[in-house]
């Protein structure tokens, strides 16, 4: 066969897996389960990878393994095997620092890139961390503050190649909470966008009232007919609106995906702030190229 | 029969009914059930407050209906019948605004108190304003505000014997949500009392920290070993902080029950505040007293 990738882009979270065969840095086949990392046991990943990746690989019994190069919560204490923080300053990705994953299949090869950790506040990443060396792969000399959002958003400062700090905020699983399981989830069952509302929240939430004005929400619903999509985008404005309250002057990088994007780059226009958006797969997958490429062999 | 009791207190929540034999001000008897107003279908009220109550009912057919009184979410839209919110300014409770429910049982006649509500910022009440109005029975012509501390605390101005604005914080519901059923679950599992982590935790909520200061519990419990227990301090100072931040000067009134009454004593002792604390079912059938006192016979 003449269509094996040279090697596999493998993004593997808590909640997902997604497999890229790749050919340098083009993408030429993917797929994806729900196996992620939450999900296995020690001795399910390999066969949860198998499952996906098995048609790229060579079947020859003389072939070269195939190098997999794996980041995200597979790293973690519960995940394939731990792979240690390492602690910033630092680049966000060191080639030659991989974790080897224990395998049993021998078509296969898989390093795992290690997280990033803080330790005053004390802080983690993983996966964030190869997004952020995709971001100076394909924007080199980058300098300034890249936010990544989600169920927990990163802001991360960049310098001189190297992150020098970065803070998580809880942002995206508390909506969920409140949105979902709250007293809130009967007043906001409607996720239809209202700008006006989530710039109401905005403002609320950069103030500093966010858990303030949180069950005004329901009472506003029950008094005075607040539509459920207004209480949403409120909701969601008043967290994000906290999250973005501390961010630091200077250029801005947005990395992500869907209408989470959309709504953190109308957040920033609301706050006056200028940002490049960058998609976040494309960038994992520059990332991933990179620790490839000094991946031991 | 000569013990049948004068009237019957009953506070009626969510999640709980509980119900008081009462001859003038004093409990004769006293039982409680799971049978909430979150559980119950409009017809389901009736007979769920008859298996408690029966047997305190005179079975004589020209015996005088019993004077049932009850607040809380029994007289929400969802409940036996809705008791529609008086507005602040008023007094916390007015005798000669319950709502009578429909009942077929003729031995009973079972009046409800309304919550309050306030227009600007939205909020509401249901069950507080009658623990409010035993407070002003026992301790007349208290002027300050009341702290009622929950899943949702209440912080209630009073003057002149009327409430003239509160304002409710998600601090229980958002600390059950964060401590069961976030990635917190993992470093908080642990609920021994640790005063010092939860100091620390009251002065970065108190700073406004609360929501920057949510995912280092997590972190520093991976990367440094906290123990769950301060994690957990640690959190529940979080947001207890953030709730008595915007506390205004002037008298002090904590009104509740169990060990929720000693953690916000405490905090209020951190934050250089004297409280005199009150038991809440106390406030609440004195409240009801009151209610029953002026309700239609």
């Amino acid at each position: 066969m003449t269509d094996h990738p040279d090697w596999i882009a493998v993004d593997w979270g808590t909640t997902h897996l997604r497999v890229f065969a790749m050919r340098g840095t083009t993408v030429i086949d993917q797929a994806d389960s729900p196996d992620g990392m939450g999900t296995l046991s020690r001795a399910g990943f390999e066969p949860a990878l198998l499952r996906l990746i098995g048609r790229w690989l060579d079947p020859r019994p003389d072939a070269r393994p195939m190098r997999v190069v794996a980041c995200g919560m597979v790293g973690a204490r519960q995940g394939w095997a731990e792979a240690p923080y390492r602690a910033v300053p630092c680049a966000p990705v060191a080639p030659g620092e991989l974790l080897i994953a224990p395998t049993t299949d021998p078509r296969l090869r898989v390093a795992i890139v290690p997280g990033l950790s803080q330790d005053d506040p004390a802080d983690v990443m993983r996966g964030e961390e190869t997004q952020l060396a995709g971001l100076l792969e394909l924007q080199p000399g980058f300098e300034g503050c890249a936010i990544l959002p989600g169920t927990h958003s990163k802001h991360v400062q960049i310098r001189a190649g190297r992150v020098t700090r970065f803070h998580t905020a809880m942002t995206g699983e508390l909506f969920a909470l409140l949105a979902q399981q709250s007293v809130l989830r009967h007043s906001t069952a409607d996720d239809t966008p209202d700008p006006e509302a989530f710039a109401i929240g905005l403002d609320q939430g950069r103030a500093g009232q966010s858990f303030h004005a949180l069950f005004a929400l329901r009472a506003e619903s029950l008094l005075a007919g607040l539509a459920p999509s207004a209480a949403r985008a409120r909701l969601s404005g008043l967290l994000i609106g906290a999250e973005l309250a501390g961010l630091p002057d200077g250029p801005l990088a947005l990395i992500g995906s869907g209408p989470l994007v959309g709504l953190y780059r109308a957040a920033l226009a609301h706050l006056g702030r200028e940002v490049a958006a960058h998609d976040g797969g494309t960038l994992a997958r520059a990332g991933l190229a990179l620790a490839a490429e000094g991946a031991p062999a």
